[in-house]
């Protein structure tokens, strides 16, 4: 039984890289005594997961993992969460909660009331942690303190899956906060995904002669860059609309401005490096700490 | 008399801020015996500049802070040199030697040959190096090891002035790497300049309820929006056609990559991811490291 939620006896994790592996860990610092079964690909990440103890037992069957459990995290890139959902939900526990650490959450929530049925046991999540790092072998039970998980609850969502999904990321040391997944889609286009892709064309531009004038602020403007490109790829496709949106409005703000600097306006171009100067150091800079270096 | 160059007996740094304290702090490191001037606007700053040994003595008369200095530093905003190298000229030393440590090269170097004379003292550089902190309390006589600098002699430039400033940023502990002010332009739009403008535009976009879900790679990415508006105006101004065609470059980048979002082209978004990430692992993640923070 779980400290935070007596119906949860047994947990399945699909995924055992850095998020799959991370929360097998927080939920044993969080006293969780019940077996966490690891569901996998690769005999190598599942191997590393049970012998850092974020999992009890593996499987690369995912209806062979579901059996039993009251949880089961979708911990996979968001492209292969249909797949697993519909083998897995012959097996699935008649009451089971269903959640996931997708980065785009429209598609995966309606998606995953068309797999398991409307006010069914799918509740979308975000847990808004990470690291450059990549495996289980890299996963820690302190990676989800502190940071926040978005829960993206539809009409159709009972309230009593949404509590116990929040009390289960709590437990994992995180803040949580409900949003519509329309609304978490268009704020992370915007904070994360339009960054990428900037980071990912910026990587792309000079030419090796230019990179010998490189330095500090080049390479931390790029660093989304050495994201992982399946895990990207899945986020760009399931989420086209808004961050097509937020290209089009950095587009648009990038032509005033050119005009600005064409035109040499020295008071205005500085009027709006002080606004973002301003606005960075006021909202941005002092909302994160050093510790956690990614996240998406 | 300096280690590095019998003819330097003394020197005058012109702005004793993070940069120019710096620089004093790394002759005395590279054992220049001679007298320091620092010059500025700012009492504050130049007794800082005092207590922390950076300089010797100081003044606020640029005419009077460059008699008898066989070296001259301007270290200020780009946009103050030109007034300070006309009050300065009268009291000029004959054989001096003018350089300057400006984040923008073409309009800077035309500006010095203009008011010092073709074939005579100016010689344009540009030290890659800086911190997040600001003003001389910060000042390091290591700050500038190990990174380069750019020194950009015309076809004007006496050979013999080109090697005596580059022997200077080498004994500051610096490799030295010539190029035209028209390539340093160039290349400094696009791989400072304009991940700058786009930090500024990031750091604007997001809502407070967008922020919510901001994580630490928007950090990282809209960083360098938290630098000097001053500073970065006087860049953005002294480089307007190389910032303009960075833009423009890039919003067609942009383009086309939002059509392949578009239009779901799972296979060539990750194509592009893929290529982003390679360059950024081989070339750019492994030539830095992490002590020095930000650079322009």
């Amino acid at each position: 039984m779980s400290t935070w939620d007596a119906k949860i006896k047994k947990v399945a994790i699909v995924g055992v890289g850095l998020l799959g592996g991370s929360m097998g860990l927080a939920m044993r610092a969080a006293e969780f005594a019940g077996p966490i079964v690891g569901v996998g690909r690769r005999r190598k990440s599942l191997a590393d997961a049970l012998a850092v103890g974020a999992v009890d037992s593996v499987t690369m069957d995912p209806a062979e993992g579901v059996v039993d459990a009251d949880l089961v995290v979708l911990a996979t890139p968001v492209g292969a969460f249909e797949a697993i959902l519909r083998a897995a939900r012959p097996a699935l526990k008649r009451g089971a909660l269903v959640t996931d650490v997708g980065s785009t959450k429209q598609e995966v929530v309606r998606m995953g009331e068309r797999v398991l049925g409307r006010g069914g046991p799918f509740v979308g999540s975000h847990p808004m942690a990470g690291a450059e790092t990549k495996g289980p072998t890299y996963a820690r039970a302190d990676l989800f303190a502190g940071a926040t998980c978005i829960i993206t609850p539809t009409a159709h969502t009972p309230r009593g899956s949404v509590r116990r999904v929040e009390a289960m990321w709590r437990a994992c040391g995180m803040r949580t906060l409900r949003m519509t997944a329309a609304a978490h889609d268009k704020a992370v286009a915007r904070v994360s995904h339009l960054p990428h892709v900037l980071a990912a064309v910026l990587a792309q531009m000079p030419t090796d002669d230019e990179l010998q004038v490189a330095a500090t602020g080049y390479r931390d403007v790029t660093r989304m860059a050495g994201g992982n490109p399946e895990m990207w790829r899945d986020i760009l496709v399931t989420n086209p609309k808004a961050v097509a949106g937020a290209m089009a409005a950095l587009s648009k703000r990038l032509g005033r401005l050119g005009k600005l600097i064409e035109s040499g306006d020295a008071k205005a171009i500085e009027v709006f490096l002080d606004a973002a100067k301003k606005r960075r150091d006021r909202t941005i800079g002092r909302r994160f700490t050093e510790r956690r270096v990614a996240a998406e």
